[in-house]
């Protein structure tokens, strides 16, 4: 795939960008309480610029001193050296620019309890606009390119632009133009302090994917509101908010474990580019009214293609992918040079945010066991078995669009399947490499072998597939790779297909109502020995 | 515009639908606790066939005699004449087909306690199976054209579907072929006990809308699950779960209180054709299994436009219309007479839903105070306005994309504008008709009058636009409608600019803390000259 607009440099303001990706703000989790640039810190944010990223915004990082766990703050001139180095290390490894993400956000207790903007005085807000300003200001004078205003999620100014703002007064109520008060007298401060050619970027949701939320409808005119107010990207994101949240006993509310936190990083059972419709909406609107600020999506957005595609159909013009990032840094450079091959693909398991919402540093779940940053390899020599499986050296190279009429059931050399319980189970054997196998990608077939798609990737060799319907038939195959991301040739293809239906009992005639003994009858034999087998594993 | 697709026959096994046009079920509460067809419910029903729609899918009657509001029944003999007599009357009225939803439910209980899928036994799970396949023989029975299986929302069926399904056993757990168990023995029990020449279709979940629940990934397995297993007809619902639903003291749960009943029945705030993607994810998979079985896509489609492009871009194959079909059942014949500007506009208020959601009749906010079916007339002369609206008479003929540079502010005959506390409120003086005025359609343009669009409608004479955003120009006209649906030319056009911002209050410098005493500045005298005049209103 030729990639024409997507690695072509973008302006924005003062800022030139190398090409259209973006790494939306990330939780690491990487930073002490103390809220200081540390090593882990540099070296993520080093090695995001090392893989040729356009646009790193780093993650969030507090304009105020308020208590909370582990986060980078900007709230004092002390963070600045810090800050300033961080800056200097990301220029000096490449042409990505970068952005400190600029946060306030309320109290919260282990009770449940939160504060809530309602509890908020005028003086509270009117120092919410100078912190902002004065961290934008901080985010100039240690060195970089610009500065993005948190304004979406469970914080503050998101709060403010909700549709369940309750506030009784200017900053609230039913109107939107009260509602976007207070975010807009923060981009105006931040401009007027940090200057007419600092590029200042709004991050704030598409759609709040609450109970009487709001939706595409007002966040378009949200997002020309904010353009005719200066700022000069904004970039839409959805969900992760308060409301919906699951309280668990004696922790804090962490807004991303309701439906909305689904909805702001869409897990794998989400199709791709769920949120899409969000940038469009608000690119739309923009353009109608003449606003030429860029949009930048996000949401599950998986590769460079798809990403490509985004920019060529005119839904956005900046491509945000936050996880796809995480799993393999160097995706930039890789499809640059033509080699997306090599891309380590995010599989929106999601290990990335259950490590956040257990207070855990946040990694990727495909990267080697207990690393914290993202391995990085120049070796080009795939892994391999030994010996090759059978089918690939009869059709070498045809592995794109397989059609291998001899596709084979049970075991193989290899990987072999069984069918348990109304799920397909594949295992394999591992494969070799020269430097270390780093995992394994898992294809997938429901028509017989004329497409395949990627539907997994894992670092051990056995995997289930829980969402195979009976009646459907299977095919797979497995590819090793490495931690450059070479990948083996696929392995040799199984066929799995589930039984129609487990037979049903006889039917019943004359039962009326059920007698209270009766329960759920044994297990047969056969379904006794699967239980036992599962068991054991 | 033409119809060159909606207003052609279909045909679903061995009914054929005069047109494309589908009534989703949709509650009435109109039949009284027995279960029984009554008048009311008959004239509903009756109406919908005067006005045209291809299929008319009745609300959802139990397959069981459990304990329920106002609900019908098709669980036993004695239901049938009742039921008989509806289908006559419904085909006597014109050529729509009609098929019952045939329904099962679970206990729930005024403390909030419901009874779980957990908590059936298998004697529970086939009597379920036998219970729809006597109401289809009875559907069959009475006359019904076919008849459709309710697998959507908070029910039996969609509960087993659901990605939350927590039984242990064969009908439940990780694998989607165990929860897919029962709804295929269902549609397996129905088939047989029906007959094969007896339409059979299913109406499920595109999409839980839930934290955890399945999305249109599963939802398309599902779909060609389904058609493999014999359904002739695919119907695509969103959300209405209970698992988000909110409870309120003493009241039995009501599904669509939470996120998932907004994404159920998508309010204003909601783009048209919001769920869509759901249709078009089922029949993408349908057709590449070479399945033609047609897919019926609802969720805020407002129109026969509309509904045509859906069709030409081959996105479904029939449009279920529920809220535009009670706001006007007369939306078919209309649209296919080339009438559609007649057709009163459903604006998504979700009255009919609040309704329902507080145990009362569902009516449409639209139709006459106090009925409780909507009007019909076949007057053909248009309210207006005496003196007609001045700019009116320049102009006439060109309010399809008026371009009036005369747009005036403020008062103005009828209409009339004032702008107040960020909102922009209209007042207009009532228009006359020659049997009755049923409401006001309101247009608006926020680019300088290049193109307006109908943002609301409304009974009374008073609306205020809680959308408008400062720093953008907004023109509004209104036009008045009659009962048959015939509109008076617009009205004056008036233009509302909200002040750009309230002043910010002066900045704060030294704030560091906030001092407790500090609390909501007084407000200005403008600000209680406003409070005042909202009061008084």
């Amino acid at each position: 795939m030729s990639f024409s607009k997507l690695f072509t440099p973008y302006q924005i303001n003062s800022m030139t960008l190398p090409n259209r990706l973006v790494l939306p703000a990330m939780v690491t989790r990487l930073s002490g309480e103390d809220g200081f640039v540390n090593q882990d810190i540099t070296d993520r944010y080093v090695r995001f610029a090392k893989g040729g990223v356009g646009l790193i915004v780093l993650e969030a990082m507090a304009v105020h001193s308020a208590k909370s766990g582990p986060l980078l703050r900007i709230c004092g001139d002390e963070f600045k050296p810090g800050l300033t180095e961080l800056a200097k290390k990301i220029h000096d490894t490449g042409d990505s620019k970068a952005v400190p993400q600029i946060i306030h956000f309320l109290k919260i207790a282990r009770s449940g309890w939160r504060q809530k903007i309602e509890d908020l005085s005028i003086a509270d807000i009117q120092l919410i606009t100078h912190q902002y300003g004065q961290a934008a200001v901080r985010a100039r004078e240690c060195g970089y390119d610009g500065v993005e205003m948190h304004m979406a999620h469970a914080y503050t100014l998101s709060s403010f632009l909700s549709k369940r703002n309750k506030r009784p007064d200017l900053y609230g109520g039913k109107s939107l133009d009260n509602r976007m008060r207070l975010p807009l007298q923060v981009i105006k401060k931040v401009r007027e302090m940090a200057g007419n050619d600092f590029p200042i970027g709004v991050r704030f949701l598409g759609e709040e994917c609450i109970k009487g939320g709001y939706t595409t409808e007002e966040s378009a005119i949200i997002a020309l509101k904010f353009a005719q107010s200066g700022a000069d990207y904004i970039s839409l994101s959805a969900g992760g908010k308060f409301e919906d949240a699951v309280h668990k006993e004696g922790e804090v509310l962490y807004p991303y474990t309701g439906y909305s936190g689904d909805r702001c990083m869409p897990p794998m059972e989400y199709p791709d580019g769920y949120n899409l419709h969000m940038a469009e909406a608000s690119r739309r609107m923009l353009r109608r009214h003449g606003f030429d600020t860029p949009v930048v999506a996000t949401g599950k957005i998986p590769s460079p293609e798809f990403a490509e595609e985004v920019l060529q159909s005119d839904r956005a013009d900046l491509i945000g992918m936050a996880r796809a990032l995480l799993a393999d840094p160097d995706l930039p450079n890789k499809a640059r040079s033509g080699n997306s091959d090599k891309i380590v693909k995010c599989i929106y398991w999601n290990i990335c945010k259950a490590l956040d919402e257990n207070f855990h540093q946040v990694v990727c779940g495909l990267w080697p066991k207990d690393e914290i940053q993202a391995p990085y390899s120049e070796d080009t020599e795939p892994p391999r078995w030994e010996p090759p499986p059978a089918p690939l050296l009869e059709k070498e190279g045809e592995f794109e669009n397989p059609r291998l009429s001899k596709a084979g059931a049970g075991g193989g050399w290899p990987l072999s399947v069984l069918v348990r319980s109304g799920n397909i189970r594949l295992n394999w054997k591992s494969a070799t490499d020269n430097e270390a196998v780093m995992g394994y990608e898992i294809w997938r077939s429901d028509d017989g072998g004329n497409t395949f798609s990627h539907i997994y990737s894992i670092t051990t060799s056995m995997w289930t597939d829980h969402l195979a319907a009976a009646g459907i038939s299977y095919q797979y195959y497995i590819r090793a790779y490495d931690l450059a991301g070479n990948k083996s040739a696929p392995s040799n293809i199984v066929r799995a297909d589930l039984p129609i239906e487990v037979e049903i009992p006889s039917e019943v005639k004359t039962v009326i109502a059920r007698p209270s003994f009766m329960k759920a009858p044994p297990m047969s034999a056969k379904e006794q020995t699967v239980s036992a087998e599962i068991a054991q594993t």
